[in-house]
């Protein structure tokens, strides 16, 4: 029951949207933040080569890789749209091991366009997943399956559930194939403890924030700062250490407010937060 | 598969939120439908009685009472208040026994007000439904345990998912409580058809609308038509009859639009939509 201290944390770039790769690690560094949880996008704007140069010239550790998926954006029939998504995975991967990141998370997609049926979409994700295996375990790159919340079902994520993403997990090998502990999404499932444990050895990358009531608009967007809402974190995070989790523990906000906050507001928040909030 | 035929429609009064008991009635009557779903603070605005001799006159079924519940909605120190939670809920298994309801729908209610602990709020929901269960048995009133949409979970319901539902209501005597299958709330779930079927002879009421994509602004509001969203409502269905469920099927729509559209038009479109989708 030590939690975690601050030699843990991770700042995922999402939490500061507007800046770009250079400015979130330098900010990392001034905030003495150990760890950094990249989004392709940003790392494509400074290209991998220069990202990868960055990361480390800076000393740090990249947590995680934001994000590949979306597997079932393309009707199965569309077979030029099904190998641009299997190409954009593989060099997610590729961008991963480049940047020795401790895990590509994976958001698997929401129903295929045009159909409602969640047990095809299902198992599209799966096999999916199945052949992005191979080049993970030559890659060194462990895949994590993010369960998102329920709401995000139809249009973003079919996993829509920890234990989901825990059967999914085990369809492939423990090191290839781990899940995503984010607790914004998870935070309300009487399973969810139960779930962590069985995940034990299987948890590749644990990111928090907390769950705003009321949700706003956009509910993409209803996410704070930890201690602003009411997930009460201590039993999950226990239950993700005592799962065997050793990696780093991510901060990743969407949040309208934080977004248009300094960015040097943002990471002493950040840190602040973290460490009134887990390292209990 | 042979589906529902609308012989098994009933009407949510909250889909035309707009009507009072009285114009409510008479809309179910003059669309041919059997059986209607009543809200408590609209029976109040007429008396009781009076909505009992509505309902009868009109030969119309009730199918539930919406609702019991909000356990939590008082911290437990507050004795004065969960009192009044107490009675509360005993006047509306009173009122499900006068109108000869199906079913009293209960709302559980979220987090206890200043508290993070789940765990405690789900407590406090079985102790108070245990407390219902005497009082439901000598009046034979059905209690329905609604399993709400995790997006619901801190401010409404900490009744997140079915499984949960089912869990609860096996704690007390099938005769005196079951669960609600709301397809709105349960459509993501990859264990639904599972859980369905654990609540074989449990399942009191089936209430269905659509999950509309994008949501709204305001969640509570993202219900649809069957048919306007993303749900497939055969299968659920299918689970719900073999589950021997031999109630009603009640449409309930919260939506600004349809609550602004002439009552008329929005009851035909429920006889269409409910033909078109459930009579399959």
């Amino acid at each position: 029951m030590t939690g975690f201290g601050l030699e843990r944390l991770s700042l995922n770039q999402a939490t500061v949207k507007y800046l770009g790769l250079a400015d979130t690690v330098a900010l990392c560094v001034r905030h003495d933040i150990p760890a950094i949880g990249l989004w392709r996008d940003r790392v494509a704007e400074v290209g991998l080569a220069s990202a990868v140069a960055s990361v480390r010239r800076a000393g740090l550790h990249v947590s995680s890789l934001c994000r590949g998926g979306f597997f079932t954006s393309v009707a199965s029939g569309d077979a030029d749209g099904r190998e641009a998504v299997r190409a954009d995975n593989l060099a997610a991967v590729r961008e991963a091991a480049a940047l020795e990141a401790d895990a590509l998370i994976l958001v698997c997609g929401g129903l295929v366009p045009g159909s409602r049926d969640l047990g095809l979409a299902r198992r599209m994700v799966a096999d999916a997943i199945g052949e992005l295996v191979p080049v993970a375990q030559r890659l060194g790159v462990r895949l994590g399956i993010e369960a998102l919340h329920p709401m995000f079902c139809a249009d973003r994520c079919v996993v829509a559930s920890l234990g989901e993403a825990v059967d999914l997990a085990f369809l492939f090998p423990a090191e290839a194939v781990g899940v995503v502990v984010d607790t914004y999404h998870v935070w309300w499932d009487a399973r969810l403890f139960a779930e962590i444990a069985r995940a034990a050895g299987r948890v590749v990358s644990y990111q928090v924030c907390d769950w705003v009531v009321p949700l706003p608009a956009d509910v993409l967007l209803g996410r704070g700062h930890l201690g602003d809402g009411v997930i009460d974190f201590g039993p999950i995070s226990d239950a993700v250490a005592a799962a065997g989790y050793q990696g780093y523990v991510e901060v990743e906000i969407f949040n309208a407010d934080v977004w248009s906050a300094p960015p040097d507001e943002t990471a002493a928040t950040v840190r602040n937060r973290f460490a009134a909030t887990l390292a209990h």
